[in-house]
C-alpha cells in the first residue's frame, strides 16, 4: 500500500501534512460532541474485515497520516491514540510526528488494550464506531467490556460523509475468472463441499463477507485491493443458488454465463438485506468474525420486521479451511510459481551485486523497481502479493518499511540490504525475505543472521504430530534468539493464498494462541527475524508446506518441505555456530535450490549460483 | 490414592467385583428412571474441585471400580462409559473389563467430548448431576452447549443417599497450623494481599472454596484428603473479618485462639449461606471456576427470597497467583526439602543396586515401603505427597500405575524400573521421577531414555522472555520424541504447592493452551516421558524454579533453576546421541547433586554417588 505523495516517512512536506491531520481531527471532534460521542473508534479494517483495504475504506490513514496496514486511531475531545504493533512502532512514530496524536505500542505488557484505555478513562460515556468496519463479534466483545463501565457504544456513528468530501468511491474493476486448470477445482464442487459443511451444523445456507473467501469459492478475481486479486462483494449460498453481490458493472456477460452454470447470479452490491427478504426457510451460517455488524444490523431489521423468513446462526465459516489446504493443482501451481520467483531473485540478487561491483548508484526503490521489472518477464505474471519492503541498514529495523522518495536510501558496499517481496502469478503467490550483505558486515550482524537462520531450520526441519498448533511450533525459530536475550515481536509464520492474499488464516505459527492446527495442504510462511533499531534488521522468510511424514504407533507425523527456492547469504552465516544437522540442511536446501532454477538460467546466472549454493 | 482391597488391577477378584458394580449402575438406572433422567455424569471431583478427593466423595469410583485421579463416567439407561486421559488408558481397561462400563480415550482427536457424545445420543433428553461436584463454570458450559440440542441439565440430581448407604462420611481430622517460619508470611498479610488484589476489581470480600487456597491463605494445614495437607472447609474474606466453614470439632482451642489475632473465625463447614444472609455492604468475589454449583444455588436462592445484601462477581481466584509464586523462606524450603529427597533417592538406588546384587528378592511394593521408611527419617516429613509409582518393565508404561497385592511384580536383574514419588515436608513438596535401568537393557530402552532426557534438558535450559506461557515451552520436551515419531500425551510439568497439593495451578507445561505465564518464583515440574504400551515406561522429572536471568533491550528474560538432587541413571544414556551442551548440562547436574548431598552421605554412599554422577 504506498502513500508516496501523502504522509510519507521522512517527507520534507510533512509538517504541512501534519497540519491537514489537526484540521480533520478537528472536524471529526465537531461532529463527535455534536452526537454526544466521548470517544471514536477508527480501524484501518473495510466492510469486509480485509487486512488489505481499497483507498475508499482508508479512514484510519486519512485521519492519522498513519499509513502502515494494522493500527486503529482512538479519538477523544482533548486526545488522540494510535494503536499498532511492533511492526510498525518505528513507522509509526515517524510519520504521526507532529499530528498530536500518540502512539499506543501494542503488545507491550504495559500498555492497555484500547477497551481497557476507555474504560479507565471515559467510564459512563459514549463510544462511536461506523459498524460497518467492524464485525459483529468484535461489537459483541467491545459491549460486554464497555458494559461494566457503564460505557455506551454507538454502533452507526459514521461522520466521514460531511468530512471526507473527496472520499474515493468502492473500486469498479472488472472481474475474472481464474480457470480451474490453475484452481484445480470447480465452483460447483466447492460450493457443495460448502452446503455440504454448513449442513453438518444444522445450516442449508452460507452468507460469505470476505473477499478472499467469496474469489475462491466462486474461482473469481479482481483488482479492488492493490496486491490482492478480490473484487469487493458479499455472497450467498442457498440450496438452490448462489448469489454474488457485486456492483453489476464490474461482471462481463461471459463471466455471468460461465457463472451461471453453477446456478451462481449477480445482484448489486447493496442488494443482499432486499434478496433475504424474498427468502423463506433459509437457515444461514454467518461468520461473526468475518461479518460486519452493519450488514448483520440491516439483515436483523430486516426480520424484526417482518415474520421471520430465515434463521441466522453463529459460526466459524469453514471456507477458510477449506480454502488452506490446497489441493494438487494448487500445490504443483505453487511449486511452479516459486521456481520462477526464483529466478527472479537470483537475477536480482545478481544485479544488486554487480551494481555494487561496478560503482553503479542504486537505492532502495531501484531495487523494488528491478523486481518489479524481472517479475514481470514471468508467465502467468499477475503483479505483487505486496508492496515489497528493501530496507538498506536502518531501514531494515523498520518491520514494514516502504521506501519513499524522501527516505530512499542509496545503497552501499557495506552492511545489509533486507528485501520482502512477493508477486502474484495465476498459479500461486510466493512470499520471499532474503537480507545479504552488500559488502563488510560486523561480527554482531553475522551471530545476529546465523541465529535467525537457525531459528529458520528450527521450522523448516520441525516434525510434529496431528493436532498441533502453530503457537506450539513458534518457538523452535525464536529459541536461539531467546537464549542471546533477543527477539522479534512479529509472528514467525502466516497462511498464503493461492493466487490470492498474501496472508490468509486460519493458521499460522505465532507467539498467540490460535486453536487452528497444521494440517497437511497447508502453506505458511516461516519468516523468523531480530531487528536492531537505528542499525539494522535481518529476516529470512520461506513457504513451507504441511505434508504427511509418517503413521507410527504413536500416530501420524507431519512435516514441512520448503518451497521458496532461492540462496541464502552464506557470508553472513558463522558455520562455528550451525550444528551438523543444520548445516546439512542448509547444504541439502542449497543444492535443492541449484538444481530446480539452474536449468532455466543462462550459463553465467549458473555459475553465479553454484558460487551462492556451494556446501558449506 | 490407594484402594489396595477393591478393584485394584489384575486383582483376582475381580469378576466378583465386577458384579458389584452392575449392581450399583442397575440401582443407579433405576434412580434415573424414576425422575426421567436420560444420562446421569459423574465426575471424579468433590464439592471443592478438588484434583485427589476424601473416601466420601470417591462416586465415580464407587460407581464404576475406575480407581484413577482422573475420569469421568456417563451412565445411560442402556449404556455406561468412563472418560479418562492417556495417563489412564492401561489401568481403565483393566479395571473396566466385564464392568460393562466401556472406555473413552479422552484427548484422541476421534473421541468426542462428553458434551458432544451426549449431544449426538441424546437431544432432547435431560441429563442429571450432582450440582455439589461441579462448578459453576462447568455447569454453564454445559447449559450452553446442551441448549442446541434442547438437553435440560438437572444440576440437584444426587441419589446416592439410598444407593450408597455405606458412605463414608467427611472426615474429621484435627488440623493444624504451618508456621511463618515455613511459610513465610502471616495469614494476615496474605489476607491484605487478597483484599488489595480484589478491590482493583471493585470487590470488597472474596469467596475461597478450594481446599489448597484456604490452607494456604491461613497457613492452616490438615489431613482430610490422603497425600494432600488440606481441610474441607470454605472460607470468606469480608472487610472486617475471615470465615472458615469447616467442621468445629476440627479445630482446637489453641488454634482458634491463634487465627483469631488475625481476625479469622471459624463457623460451622454449612453455615457459610445463613453467614451470608447476615451480611450488609458484601461485594464478594467468586472464581466459578472454583466454586461449586449448589453452594452458587444456595447462595442464589437465599439473595433472590429477600432483600439483596451482597453482590457477587465472578472473576479468578488471586490467589492461585499469590501461591505459586512462591517467597524467598518457601524457595529456601523447598531447597531443603529436595536435599532430603535426595538423600532418600541415593539410599533407596543403592538399597535397589544392592537387592539386585545380593539375589535379595523385592517387589514393587517394597521399593515403595523402602522409600516411605527412609522418608520418615528425615527432619519435618510429613507423608507422601501421592501414592508412589513404581512399576517395573511394562509396568512402567501405565502412566499412574499403582502396583496392588496382585499386580506386585518381583524385580529382576534385567530391564528398567519407573520409581515416580515424592514427599510432604513442612518446609516443602517434593516429586521426582527416576528410570533405572536393574540390569541389561536393550538399544531402543537406550535410544528412548536418550530421547526423553533431551527434552528434559531442553526444558532445564530454557530461556525464554517475559510472558511467555508453558504451552510455548512444552515442544522443547517433545520435538526429539517427536522426530522419532514418538510422543507422550500427558503434560510435561506441573505446579507444585508448597507443602501443599502436589498438583497445583494456575501454570503448567502442557500441549493444550493456557494463558498463565511463567514467572520468576513458580516451581513446576519438568517430566518429559515414552511408554511402550506391554515393555516399558520412561519419565525424567525433576523440580524447576523460574528465576530472572536478564534484562536486555529487548526485555526481561527467565530461565530454569533445577531444584531436584538425585542422579539420573548414565546407564541408560547414548552419549553419541548427546549434543555437548547437553553433556555439558547433566555433567554440572551431576556434580551439583553431589556437591549438595555428598556432606549428608556416608563414606560409602558418597562413593556411591561419586560413582553415579561421573562426567560423561
Amino acid at each position: 500500500m504506498k502513500f508516496r505523495t501523502f504522509a510519507s516517512p521522512l517527507d520534507k512536506k510533512s509538517m504541512e501534512n501534519h497540519s491537514i491531520i489537526r484540521g480533520r481531527l478537528a472536524k471529526l471532534r465537531f461532529a463527535m460532541q455534536a452526537k454526544g460521542i466521548s470517544a471514536c473508534i477508527i480501524p484501518s479494517s473495510d466492510a469486509h474485515q480485509s487486512e488489505y483495504t481499497a483507498p475508499h475504506w482508508k479512514t484510519r490513514t486519512y485521519f492519522s497520516g498513519f499509513t502502515g496496514s494494522a493500527g486503529t486511531l482512538v479519538v477523544t475531545w482533548q486526545e488522540a491514540f494510535l494503536w499498532t504493533d511492533s511492526r510498525y512502532f518505528l513507522q509509526a512514530e515517524e510519520e504521526l510526528k507532529d499530528t498530536s496524536i500518540l502512539l499506543q505500542k501494542a503488545g507491550l505488557p504495559e500498555i492497555p488494550s484500547i477497551e481497557n484505555w476507555i474504560c479507565t478513562n471515559l467510564p459512563g460515556k459514549s463510544v462511536g464506531i461506523d459498524g460497518s468496519v467492524f464485525s459483529i463479534r468484535e461489537v459483541k466483545s467491545m459491549q460486554d467490556i464497555f458494559r461494566n463501565k457503564n460505557i455506551s457504544l454507538v454502533t452507526d456513528f459514521d461522520p466521514l460523509l460531511q468530512i471526507w468530501t473527496d472520499r474515493p468511491s468502492i473500486p469498479s474493476n472488472q472481474v475474472f475468472l481464474h480457470p480451474e486448470e490453475f484452481s484445480g477445482e470447480s465452483a460447483g464442487v466447492k460450493i457443495d463441499k460448502i452446503r455440504k459443511s454448513v449442513a453438518g451444523e444444522g445450516c442449508n445456507s452460507m452468507l460469505l463477507c470476505s473477499l478472499d473467501e467469496i474469489a475462491w469459492t466462486f474461482n473469481l478475481r479482481g483488482s479492488d485491493v492493490q496486491c490482492n486479486p478480490v473484487a469487493i462483494a458479499y455472497a450467498l449460498i442457498t440450496p438452490q443458488e448462489s448469489v454474488i453481490f457485486i456492483q453489476q458493472e464490474k461482471v462481463s456477460a461471459e463471466i455471468r454465463e460461465e457463472l451461471f452454470k453453477n446456478k451462481i447470479m449477480i445482484a448489486d452490491y447493496d442488494r443482499l438485506p432486499v434478496y433475504l427478504s424474498a427468502q423463506k426457510g433459509l437457515t444461514i451460517r454467518i461468520d461473526s468474525g468475518k461479518t460486519n455488524q452493519f450488514i448483520f444490523d440491516a439483515i436483523g431489521r430486516l426480520s424484526e420486521n417482518k415474520q421471520l423468513s430465515y434463521i441466522l446462526k453463529e459460526g466459524p465459516s469453514p471456507v477458510a479451511l477449506l480454502k488452506t489446504l490446497k489441493n494438487e493443482t494448487e500445490i504443483a501451481g505453487f511449486r511452479n510459481a516459486m521456481k520462477k520467483d526464483g529466478l527472479v531473485m537470483v537475477r536480482l540478487l545478481m544485479w544488486i551485486e554487480q551494481s555494487l561491483a561496478s560503482g553503479r548508484a542504486f537505492t532502495e526503490i531501484s531495487v523494488e523497481d528491478k523486481l518489479k521489472e524481472l517479475r514481470s518477464e514471468q508467465a502467468l505474471y499477475f503483479g505483487e502479493s505486496f508492496d515489497a519492503i528493501v530496507g538498506y541498514q536502518e531501514h531494515g529495523a523498520i518491520i514494514h518499511y516502504h521506501a519513499s522518495e524522501a527516505s530512499n536510501q542509496q545503497i552501499r558496499a557495506e552492511g545489509m540490504l533486507l528485501i520482502d517481496t512477493g508477486g502474484q502469478y495465476f498459479d500461486g503467490t510466493t512470499d520471499i525475505t532474503r537480507t545479504i550483505a552488500t559488502g563488510e558486515v560486523t561480527d554482531r550482524m553475522k551471530q545476529d543472521f546465523t541465529l535467525v537462520l537457525k531459528g529458520h531450520i528450527g521450522i523448516a526441519t520441525a516434525r510434529f504430530p496431528k493436532g498441533t498448533r502453530g503457537s506450539q511450533l513458534d518457538i523452535l525459530a525464536r529459541r536461539f534468539l531467546w537464549n542471546e536475550g533477543l527477539s522479534y515481536l512479529h509472528g514467525t509464520g502466516h497462511g498464503i493464498g493461492h493466487f490470492l492474499n498474501v496472508h490468509e488464516g486460519p493458521q499460522n505459527i505465532r507467539l498467540e494462541e490460535n486453536p487452528v492446527c497444521i494440517e497437511p495442504g497447508m502453506v505458511t510462511s516461516n519468516e523468523p527475524g531480530v531487528y536492531r533499531a537505528g542499525m539494522y534488521g535481518i529476516r529470512i522468510e520461506n513457504l513451507v508446506l504441511a505434508r504427511e511424514e509418517k503413521e507410527t504407533e504413536f500416530g501420524s507425523f507431519y512435516c514441512f518441505e520448503t518451497l521458496t527456492l532461492c540462496p541464502i547469504d552464506t557470508k553472513l552465516i558463522l558455520p562455528e555456530m550451525l550444528t551438523q544437522e543444520e548445516k546439512e540442511w542448509l547444504n541439502s536446501y542449497h543444492q535443492t535450490v541449484y538444481d530446480r532454477l539452474s536449468p532455466h538460467l543462462s550459463e553465467n546466472e549458473q555459475t553465479w549460483l553454484k558460487n551462492k549454493t556451494y556446501e558449506i
